[in-house]
C-alpha cells in the first residue's frame, strides 16, 4: 500500500520549478561513478571517486577516438547529479526529470548534440508477491559519450553490458555511444520479459485454480495482478513511443548502421505490450469464471438444502399427523397403521428422489 | 446533490451571446484586484481600489522594461470586468468566457497580441467527504502583461508565486509574463496532485477495506469516488490539449527559452490524467472484487443454514416418528428402543458433518 | 414506444429518390410563413398567407441593404416547401432533406451562395416521464437571406430571437444573416441544456434513491434514463462535426466577425455531450450499485432466515425427543427433567446467538 | 446453426487463385439473363436465353446513345459469369469477386473505364425468427452500360427500378448508367431499413416483456437479436467506405449530377448503422435489466420463504414443548394453558409480522 | 499450461543482440532444403543435402530467366541459416528474426533488393481440444528468388503450392518470384480458415449446450475458446498491416500484374479478422447469457424449496398443536376433531397452492 503514497510524493508547491529534489525512497548510500572508456583497440573502467578528479581528461589511447561511459548510480544526491549537469552543460530541467523518480518515460532532444531518454527499470522486490517496483533510469547520449543513470537500489543494472565490453571485441566495441545507448535499454526491456514471465506463471496458477474451482480468495489475487499489471503498463507503453521517436527523428547521434537495433527494440517494446493486454484480457475474463463458479457452487448448495427439505417437510408432518392426540383417530388403533405410515414415507422418498434426478439436482 | 445543479444553470434564453453574466454560485465579496510589477531589478506590489486610478500607468523602473501581472480575485461583478477588459480592449466574447464559470478549459489566440487560456482549479470543500470542487481561473498573457481572473472563494491561489516573486531574483522575475503565466499553470497543475494524492488514499482505505471484506456500504464510497474521477477528469482533460496547443502555436508571445517549461507542465497534466485513469481502472477492478465478495458471503450464509437443516431435520423426522401414538408400535416397547435412536441420530449426524466437510462446506 | 416506430418509417420503395415525402407524425395545421426584414435602421415582421404574394419583392428601405429572414413553421405540406424552393432556386435532395424528419444533422454547402444546415430540437413531451421527442429544424443561409424551416408542432421556438429582434438595435441587427444563423442554432443548444438540466435532476433523484438502497424499480427508470441520453446523444453529436465544418469551411457567407461566436457554439456543443456522457457513465456505475445493493438485501433475507433456522432446528428437536412416546426414557421421570431441558435450550439460543453475532450477522 | 457453417465453406487449398469457384448454397435454378436498355426516348427489355445471340450488338435507337444494363440472376453457374467477363473483358479476380458470395463488401476502381461494387442485400427468411439471411450482390459500372449480379434465391430484388423506368421519362431515364447504379444501391439500402424495422419491432417487445419482468426465456431472444445485429452491422459497416469511396475518388465514370444522390445514400448507410448501434446499445442495457430482475424475483422469494419459516419456527417449536411426555411440566396442568399458549403464539405472529413489515419485507 | 512458459522463453541476457539463438521447442530432427526452379517452359525440385553444393549455381534452362525458390524446412540449427544467409548476403539482425519463433509477423524492406516478410502459421495440435499452436514462417524476396523458411515440425506446409508447380503450367509458373510469395502467404491465410471453422463449430456448440441451459462447465470452456480467439487475433493482426504495406511501399520487387493477387489477400485477412471478433463477441454475449442461465436456474431452486416451506411449515404446526398434552384441551375431545383439522389443513394447502400458482411460482 505504502507504494502508491510514495509514488505520489510531490515537491514543496513554493519550490520554483527546475529546482533539484530528489522525491524517491529515502537512501543512505552514496552514489557510486564509474567511467568506462572503450574503442576496438582498448577498454578501461574506473571507479570516480573525486568528482573534481573527474573532470580531469585524460586520453589513454592517443589521439584515437573512444566512446566514453559515465554510469552514475544513485540519483539521490543533488550536488552529484549538479556536478555532473555542469561538466556536461545539461539544463536545468533535464537534471530535475533525472532525479525526479517521478517522471513518466520519454525522450527528448535538447539539441543536435544531445539526447535526453528516460525509463523505468522494473523489478519485483518479492518474487512471490508480484509487488512489482520500479527504478528511474536516464541516458543523456552526447556525440561520442553516453550518461546513464539509476537509482542506488538494486545494484547496477547494466552489469551485463560492462561484462560484454570486457569480453571480447564485439558488436558493442565496434560501434559507437548510439549502440551503447541500445544495448542498455535492451538490459531494460529484457528485464520486462523477466517480469511479464512471473505474471505469466502466476496467471497460469490461477487459471488453473480457478478453473478448478478451487480457490477462494482468487479474486483479491486477481485483483492484485490486475493492478500490477497495469501498473506496469503505464510504465511500459511510453517506451514504444520513445524508441519510434529515436527511430524516425533521424537524429545525427544515431548512425544508419544502429537504427536496425532500434527498431528490433521496437518490435521487443511491442511485444512487451502486447503480451501485458493480453494478460489483461485474460484475468478480466478468469474474474468472470469465478463469479460463475461462485454462483454455480451457491446453486449447488441450494439444491442440497432443498432437497433435504422437500424430503423431510412431509415426512415429519405425517408423523406428526399420528402423534395427534385426538380422542378419535381410526388410524392409530388399525392393526397395520404404523407399518402403512412407514409405506407411504417410503413412496414419497423415491418418489422425490426420482422427481428431483429427473430435474438434475441430484 | 446540489453541486450538479449549479453547474447546470444557465443564461437567460432571451439574453443575446456575449453578454456578461456570471453563472456560478452568488457571492458576497468585493472584487480585490492587486497589481505586481517586477523586472530583475525591482519588484512591487499594489492593491488597487479605485478602478479609474488603476488605469494610470506609472512606470517606477525609469525606462527599463517590466512584467506587469494584474491578479482580479473575484469575477461576479461584470461592471468591474468590463472595465479591466476596456482597458486591454478585450472581445467581449472573452470576457463572457471569462465569467462563465461553466466554460471548459480551452485556449485562445485572439491575435497575434493576446493569448486567452482558461482553466479549473480544483479543491476539497472538506477533506473527509471527497466533494470536488472547482474554482474556475482565465489568464490573458499580451507582450509585456498578464491578467488573472479567478473566484473569490477560498483565497488567492497565487500566493505562492507572489511569495516567490518577494522573495528573490529567482527564474521567475528573470523571466518575461510568458514565464509567470507557466508559474501560475504550475500551481494550480501542483493542485491537481494534492487533491489525486487524497483520492489515492482514500481508494487505499476502500481497498483494504474491501480486500479485507468488511465494507458494507463500500460500492457506495466507490461509486462517489469514481463519479469525482469521472469529474476531475473532465476538468483536467483539456488542459493536456491547452499546453499542446501552446506549445506547438509558435506564439510570438512565449519565448524558446520558456517552452522547455511548459513541455514540463505538459508531462505533469498528462500525469495527472494517467493517474486518473488507473484509478479509475482500479476503482471498476474494486467493483468486481467488492460484488465477488457478497456472493462468497452469500455462499457462506447459505452453507450454514443448508448445514444446519440437513443435520436437524432428519433427527427431527425420527424423533417425530416415535412421538406417534399408534397402538401398536413394536420399537417403543423395546427396552433399549430410545438408546438405539439416539444411537442412529448420533451416526447420521456424524456421517453428514463428514458429507459436508468432504463437500468442503465446513 | 410508438416513438421508434414511427422514426423507422420510411418512404415507399417504389418512389423515387428525391421525391418530396414528408414522414414525420401527421399534422393536420397549416404552414406558417413569417417573414422578417432588418438592417441597423428598421425591422419589420409579415405573415404571409399568400405564396404568390410572397414572391413579389419589395424593398421597403430604399436601396439600403438589409437581412431578409423566412421563417417557414411547418414541413408537412410538399406543396409549400417546393414553392420556397422554386422561389429561392433550391435542390429537390435539400427540399428533401428539410421535408424528411428522419434525416440526420448535417452541413452541407451547395454551391458558393447556399449553406445548408440542419438540426434536431429537443423537447419533453411531459416533463415529468423524460420522454425525449425532437423536432426537424432546417436552415438554408444565401448572401443577404435566411431561410429557417421547423416542424409545426409545439410552436415557434424562434420567438426569442425575433424579440431580441424588435426590441432593440443589438448585435442580431448590426451583422448580417450569418449572425442570424448562429442566433437561432444557439436556440437550439440552448434548449438542450434545459433538457439536460431535467436529465440531472432526474439522475439526482435515482442516485438519491439507489444509494439509500430505497428504489425497487430503480433499474427499469434508470434504462428508460439511459435509454433517452443516448438518443439525445445520438441527435447532438453531429452538430459538433456541423458547427466545426462552418468555422474551418472558410465559406465567404460567414464573415469573420461572426466567426468567434461559431466558436463559442462550438465550446457549447461540445460541453453539451460531454454532460451527456458524464451522465451516462455515472448511470452505467448506478447500475453496478443497484445491483449490489439488491445482493446486500439478499443477504440480508438470508441472514435472518438461517438465523432463525439455526437457532429453532436444534430446540425442535429436542423438544421432539422428549416427546417420543418409548416405554423406558429415564429422563421423563426426572423431577426436574422439564426444566433441565429449558435450561439446555436457552444455553443453545445463547450460544448461537453468540456465534451469530461473532460472525456479524445480526 | 447451419448458417455460420456455410458462410466458411472456402474453396479447394489446391486451387490456384483466381479459379471461378461458387461457395454459396447450392442452388438448382438456371441463372436468368435481363437487358434493359434506355435512354429518354425509348425502353427495351429483353429476357436474354441464348448467351450466344446476347453477345450480338443491337442499337435499337440508331446512333443515339443509351444505357445498357444487363441484370444477371444467377451467380452459381461459372460457365455464365465467365461468357459474360469475357465479353466485357473483365479481370478473373473481379469474376472470382462476383461469384465468391463470402467477399465482403467492397469498391474497386480496375482501370478508369470500370468500377467494381459488391454488396450484401438482407432479408429475413422467416420474418417470425430475425434469422438474418443475405444475398451477395456485385456491379461493374462501364461508360455506358451496367452490369447487376445478384444471388438467384428470393427472385429479383430489382424489380422496383425496372419498374420504375418502364413508368415514366422520371430521373432515372434522363440521367446515366451512374445514376442506374445509385437507383440499385438504394433499393439495397433501403431494404436495411425494413430489416431495421422488423429488428426495432422485436426490440421493442423485448423491452416491454423485461420491464414489465414477465419474460423468462427473454436472455435468449436478446442474444439471438444481439446476434443478428451484429452480423447485419459487419454486413452494412463496408458500405459506408464504400460510397465514401466512390464520392471521393472523383472517378470520371460519376458525373457531378448524381454524386449528391450518392451523397444522400451515404447519409442512408450512416444512419442505418447508427440505428443498428443505438439498438445494440439497448439490446445490451436490456441484458443488465433482465439480471437484475431476476435478483429481484429471487429476493421476493427468499422474502416469502424467510417470513413462512421465521413465523412457524418459533410456533412448532413452542407446540412442541407441550408435546413432550415430562412426568412434571406444570403448565399442561393449567386450567387455561392451552389458551394461553395460543396467545403467546399469536402474539408472536403479529410482532413477526409488524417487524417484517418495518423491514418492507411484507 | 506448458505453451505460455515456452512462448516466453528468451535469449540469454548476457548474449549480445544480433547472435543467432534458437528460442523455439527443442527438435531433433535435421534441416531440409528444397530448391525449386521454374519458369513458363521447365520446372524442377531438388533436395540439397549439402550445402557446399547448393552454392554451386547451375542454369539448366540455358540463358532464359526462372524463379528459384529455396524452402528451408528447419529454423533450429543455426549453422544451416548462416550459410544461407550468407550466400545470399542476409543482415545478421534478418537471421536472428528468421530463427526467433517469437517474433512477431512483420515485413520489411532491407534494400531495394530484399523485402523481408514473417508470418504465424496456425495449427491445432489436437483437434478436440482447440488447443491453438503457431509455426513460425519467414520469407525473402529477391530479384528473381524467393526464401522461405518454416519450422521442422509438422511436415512441409508449402506442399500445395509445389503440387501446383508441378501440375500444369498455370498462373504460379507464368508469373515471377512476387506471384511465389503471394501464393504461399495465401496458403497460411487459407489456414487461418480451417481453424476459424473449428472456432466456429465449437461455438456453435456452446451456443446450443449453453441457450439449452444444459452446460455446468460451460464458462471454463467458453473461457478457453476466447483465450485462444486471443491468442490467434494477437497472431493474426499485424498480418493485416504487413499485405497493406506491400501494396502501397510500391516495392520494385512486386509487379502491378502481381497487386491485385496482394489486395485479394487483404481481403482475406481482414474477414479472417473481422470473424474472430464477431466470434469473440458472441462469446461475450454467451457468457451473459450463461451467468443469467445460472440465476435462472437458482431461482426455480429456490421457489421449490419455499413452496415446500411454506406448505409444509403451517401444517406441521398444525399438527404439533393437538400433538400437546395440555389436560384441557377441548378440540381434542371432539367427535370430529381429526377431521376437521384434516380438512383445515387442506383448505390451507389449495389456498397456497392457488397463491403460488397466482405468484407464477408453479
Amino acid at each position: 500500500m505504502s507504494r502508491r503514497r510514495n509514488r505520489s510524493k510531490r515537491k514543496n508547491l513554493l519550490t520554483s520549478p527546475g529546482t533539484l529534489t530528489y522525491v524517491g525512497p529515502e537512501i543512505e548510500l552514496h552514489t557510486h561513478l564509474k567511467r568506462v572508456r572503450y574503442n576496438e583497440h582498448f577498454q578501461e573502467e574506473k571507479i570516480i571517486h573525486n568528482l573534481t578528479a573527474f573532470t580531469e581528461p585524460d586520453h589513454p589511447s592517443g589521439k584515437q577516438p573512444h566512446v566514453t561511459w559515465l554510469d552514475v548510480d544513485g540519483i539521490h544526491e543533488p550536488k552529484v547529479i549538479e556536478q555532473v549537469g555542469q561538466y556536461y552543460r545539461l539544463h536545468p530541467l533535464l537534471l530535475e526529470d533525472i532525479m525526479n523518480t517521478e517522471q513518466k518515460p520519454k525522450v527528448e532532444a535538447y539539441d543536435d548534440q544531445r539526447l535526453f531518454v528516460t525509463l523505468k527499470m522494473l523489478h519485483l522486490d518479492n518474487p512471490n508477491t508480484l509487488d512489482l517496483n520500479f527504478e528511474h533510469v536516464s541516458f543523456v547520449l552526447g556525440p561520442r559519450y553516453l550518461l546513464s543513470f539509476q537509482e542506488e537500489r538494486t545494484g547496477d543494472i547494466f552489469v551485463p553490458v560492462i561484462e560484454r565490453l570486457k569480453a571480447s571485441v564485439g558488436k558493442t566495441r565496434r560501434h559507437g555511444a548510439d549502440y551503447l545507448l541500445f544495448a542498455l535499454m535492451d538490459v531494460v526491456v529484457d528485464n520486462y520479459f523477466l517480469i511479464l514471465e512471473k505474471f505469466g506463471e502466476q496467471l497460469d496458477a490461477l487459471e488453473d485454480s480457478i478453473i478448478s474451482g478451487a480457490g477462494q480468495e482468487s479474486l483479491s489475487e486477481l485483483y492484485t495482478l490486475k493492478r500490477e499489471l497495469t501498473f506496469a503498463r503505464r510504465l511500459i507503453w511510453p517506451l514504444r513511443d520513445i524508441i519510434n521517436q529515436l527511430i524516425r527523428d533521424d537524429s545525427p547521434l544515431i548512425s544508419p548502421q544502429v537504427l536496425p537495433y532500434f527498431r528490433d527494440l521496437y518490435d521487443h517494446s511491442m511485444q512487451a505490450i502486447e503480451t501485458i493486454d493480453a494478460y489483461r484480457e485474460l484475468v478480466a475474463s478468469l474474474v468472470e469464471v469465478h463469479l460463475s463458479t461462485l454462483s454455480n457452487r451457491m446453486n449447488e448448495v441450494m439444491k442440497t438444502l432443498t432437497i433435504f427439505s422437500a424430503i423431510f417437510m412431509p415426512l415429519t408432518f405425517i408423523v406428526g399427523v399420528y402423534g395427534m392426540n385426538f380422542d378419535y383417530m381410526p388410524e392409530l388403533r388399525a392393526r397395520y397403521g404404523y407399518f402403512v405410515v412407514w409405506g407411504v414415507m417410503v413412496a414419497i422418498t423415491i418418489g422425490l428422489a426420482r422427481y428431483f434426478k429427473w430435474k438434475k439436482w441430484m
